[in-house]
């Protein structure tokens, strides 16, 4: 799912910013490459090559879980996978700082997160979302 | 009910680490100061004399929210009461970082969350936590 | 200068990386967008609109002058023009990480800086030391 | 001449402020905790156990060299001594923000570091320039 979010966010045009690393944020990257998308990846590093093959342009900030919050503020609109605790700091932020977010089967912590049924509804809510701002 | 949890803190010879700013930080700080405890507020701005009469040691961070991350990187066990959602990025943080955490009426997003009936207990289980570290 | 300096940076095909502001930031993406060039700028606040004109990838970070830091790391080289204090730490950073720093009439703090005599020679060994890493 | 810093700092009532590991920090330290004052120490990771033995609160932050920001935005006037690029990061800090900046036989990048003759004209003169903001 997270691939073709990656692929439809490309599709739209937009640009995919993400942690940077493995799993959801890879499988990210790797759709919004396969449509010819530009990727962002914010590390909590300071090595660039600790990002995934798909990124386009790795931010280093050495900043730890202190990086999910610039990951926050450099988005538009969110998308919210299944995660950890990790991905609850990044919704928390997101709410804190009233940026549109949308859930697909995520943590369900307020009804301020727009739940989506699947990667299309979800990358066609955000870039609305997004564009309202 | 912060203030009690501020008065046991300090009775405890614990130090105070909040937000320092007002609220539930506030109240707790003035909890600790009746009891003659040291308080240190980690504040999100560059200018100390936002903090809170009650602070000891203001310390600036400049990082807005994400000052939140480094309340609880300076903290042994922390304790959540009810509130919004930069709590809700603290206790992300607690439980990303394995620290311990007791529960207030708080949020309730995992069962890691150490449940508290009262100020009391959630001291004395903080304190054991903290030392058992 | 500063914008024929990212004239050269996008003619070597390498990414300007910039602190996204006005002045010589401003000049240099001005010029690496001449030729066609990527540009970032890692801004001081939270809102990506403060960026240049020139600049492709605007990444806020809430950090103030700690983004000097940021923009240091995310460098492979540095070429450092005549500034302020900004720029002098961001040398003082260059120097303590052991970066390759390329000077143009620039603070003379150490013989580390490598002196450079004109926009095209402080890029060509930019990208020659950028290489060598 | 660091240790001597700490004793007048402490006698003048002041709290120490510094980045909280070894060598002029680890002196200025022990003597402001020699003459019964109080020390805090800004540390660049995230192991408040990194602290020297002389800090009374250790703050951590994770920022890596970024933390020397936060040394210098938690200072009233700062001291500098005889350093390498991470002291010339702080002065430069220092400069930018406007902050009272003494100096001890240390980078001599601006006329606005004033020279102090030994540790206590240096604190002296930096009591004085707290005390005026």
């Amino acid at each position: 799912m997270a691939e073709e979010v990656g692929e439809r966010i490309a599709e739209a045009g937009a640009v995919l910013v993400c942690g940077g690393l493995g799993g959801v944020m890879e499988a990210a990257s790797k759709g919004a490459k396969k449509q010819g998308g530009i990727t962002i990846g914010i590390l909590p590093g300071n090595d660039k090559d600790h990002a995934n093959q798909y990124i386009d342009f790795p931010i280093v900030t050495g900043l730890g879980e202190g990086r999910n919050l610039l990951v926050v503020r450099n988005s538009d609109a969110v998308i919210a996978f299944p995660g950890e605790f990790g991905t609850l700091s990044e919704i928390a932020f997101c709410l804190k700082l009233c940026k549109p977010i949308i859930g697909l089967s995520t943590w369900e912590v307020s009804d301020e997160i727009i739940q989506a049924k699947n990667a299309q509804e979800a990358v066609s809510i955000a870039i609305s979302q997004a564009k309202a701002l």
